[in-house]
């Protein structure tokens, strides 16, 4: 089936060549139309911009256009193949934002992956856009990219692997916690995995208050007594009140209520499960094959289990986030993304399910709400 | 009248928000349909490419979309703006260059002005893009990077500041003095204005055949005695069989048949077109004043008078040059552009005028036949 599914789409590639084509907005069909879409009508529209710089906001595609960037060093989970490879899956994303939010996003791969080649790239070819999503960058470069971008920048930058990730895991969680009557303060939670998306879902559930948690690499549990943590490591693990100790996963996974694995397939075994605490919470989304497949976690007492695949129930798909969330910078035109926007986003998406059940804890990207609710609670924070 | 155009063109602007919008190809209203446009099957895209990089070409909107690229340090005639400047008048290119060949192409405004930033820069972000639209970069670094990105790119690069607005005036002077009977190796032509669009017109009236060429630059006559003369004013120089002599521009014009201005307003006066021979062609194409108005030109004795504006008789604009440029490359998938593709197709579209006569040496950009007569001629390049 995935075989079919390779199959069409090369198909589907092929026959239109790509995904994304620019359009005028005007018809240029007169010599009146194009002396003011064209010289020498457009001449006063760069004169006024030059006179008033914020002004290229209101005159240009600016307004509602945004880059998807990419380097090509970890694409999907096929990682480091390069710019050339990262074209199909940034003009897919640039699909998604015009076909869900009306965002207008152009796909930016770049021949370079050298951290400051990258910013300086990015600020470089930022005057027509008006907003920044990064994809597919490889950690810890992509930490530092990020950073250093909205520091620099005027326009708002959002790694979407990271938030869009974080900020859907916390959205599930809320929802979750909720059915399982238990708190933010009480829950107690292992995330198994701290790359790029672990490490932002782990910042983002202590910037919303769940600070019990414990932290798995590859090498186990990751606590004060472990040599040459990277600098995101330490930082979260000086964050967590969970009671910090040596062992592995499942050790980290005994009497715990919540297992968030942004790692690898096969990594939670029905026994780990089993000896997690009543009402087991599984978010498995390892892609395409998760750290443990729904049905065994159901047979092994799990209570909500989420994947990042549409063919099961629970769905935790960044696509809900990452489309409203430009939709609402762009139409505010807020500055810049700060991580308490993604709070409020993964509340107010939660609060957005009303047939809330333990297969129904999300809304979809196919809810023609999601875009609103996300947009509109960024727009608070104008 | 212009201020109502200025007037106009801001509105149009403003209740648009620019001209160019990116539209998704496929419509992403199904799970099914996201599955092939996004992940999973997108994956199978990326590796295709990464296994055989040409397929990049075939699988994503490099096939039909090029960058117009500014660094805003030319814009029109109106100086050194900077990028945010540049974007409606790169926008406005981009959207002719889909109404007109069909061409995908995106406005790229770079915020740095220095030579090897700019050259470093858009190699970075060649990857999505089929070829590289120059566009408003002044001399003389206008020269080095389109002559580096040629060499260091394997897509297409034109300045068409430099490349179609001297295909456009070839075109019209192999018309020009088809009607006054003259030969390309006897007419006497003067070039008033030696920069970016002066230099590549004779560069290409030099290939094509037309060597007795006198040059004219602020000081006058650009004679071999004259010092510090630049890398590109000696090359001309060189190239010429005109007798180099010292003077002004009054002296130049005396007897010659054709006078070319890409220079400034007025430099012409009646009593130097009355000094040249007897059917005197004069393509005044500093815009949007000419050098000489068409009526005192006439009024001189000028047997054809062309400008680059719309409201005269005998527009030389590069419009009906660089959609189908780009548009011939990208369907033949040629690497590069040459001299002779330019001669060639000045010599096409010059042939292509049927109904020719002094008030009609070239069609125009809304002759619908133009864009498949020049991506035809520069098919033949394959």
């Amino acid at each position: 089936m995935q075989n079919d599914v390779y199959k069409e789409s090369l198909e589907l590639h092929q026959n239109n060549h790509g995904k994304i084509e620019t359009v005028s907005k005007l018809k240029l069909d007169s010599a009146e139309m194009l002396s003011l879409a064209y010289t020498p009508g457009v001449a006063e529209v760069s004169r006024e911009i030059a006179r008033d710089p914020l002004l290229a906001r209101e005159y240009t595609l600016k307004h509602n256009t945004i880059a998807v960037v990419s380097d090509g060093s970890a694409i999907l989970g096929l990682g480091n193949l390069g710019a050339l490879a990262a074209i199909p899956v940034m003009e897919g994303k640039a699909a998604i934002f015009k076909e869900f939010a009306g965002v207008d996003a152009f796909p930016i791969c770049l021949d370079t992956q050298d951290t400051e080649e990258i910013i300086k790239a990015v600020k470089q070819i930022a005057p027509v856009f008006g907003g920044i999503n990064l994809e597919d960058i490889s950690a810890p470069r992509c930490f530092e990219i990020e950073e250093r971008l909205r520091k620099e920048l005027s326009i708002p930058v959002m790694h979407d692997d990271q938030w869009g990730a974080a900020t859907v895991a916390l959205a599930g969680l809320i929802n979750s916690i909720k059915l399982t009557n238990q708190t933010k303060e009480a829950v107690k939670v292992v995330i198994s995995g701290v790359g790029v998306a672990g490490v932002a879902t782990a910042r983002l559930l202590l910037a919303y208050g769940i600070n019990n948690i414990l932290y798995c690499d590859s090498q186990g549990i990751i606590h004060s007594g472990r040599d040459s943590l990277t600098k995101e490591k330490q930082e979260l693990l000086d964050g967590s009140t969970a009671k910090s100790f040596e062992g592995a996963l499942a050790d980290a996974v005994k009497g715990a209520d919540v297992f968030i694995g942004l790692s690898k397939p096969g990594l939670l075994t029905k026994d780990m499960v089993r000896s997690m605490s009543a009402k087991p919470i599984i978010f498995a989304l390892s892609n395409p094959t998760p750290e443990i497949m729904p049905d065994e976690a159901y047979e092994a007492g799990a209570f909500i289990v989420g994947t990042g695949r549409s063919d099961f129930p629970n769905q935790l798909n960044n696509s809900i986030v990452f489309p409203g969330a430009f939709k609402g910078m762009l139409d505010a035109n807020i500055p810049q993304f700060k991580i308490e926007m993604f709070s409020a986003i993964a509340q107010a998406v939660a609060d957005s399910v009303t047939d809330l059940s333990p297969k129904k804890i999300l809304p979809t990207m196919f809810d023609r709400s999601v875009v609103t609710v996300v947009s509109e609670t960024i727009q608070r924070y104008k």
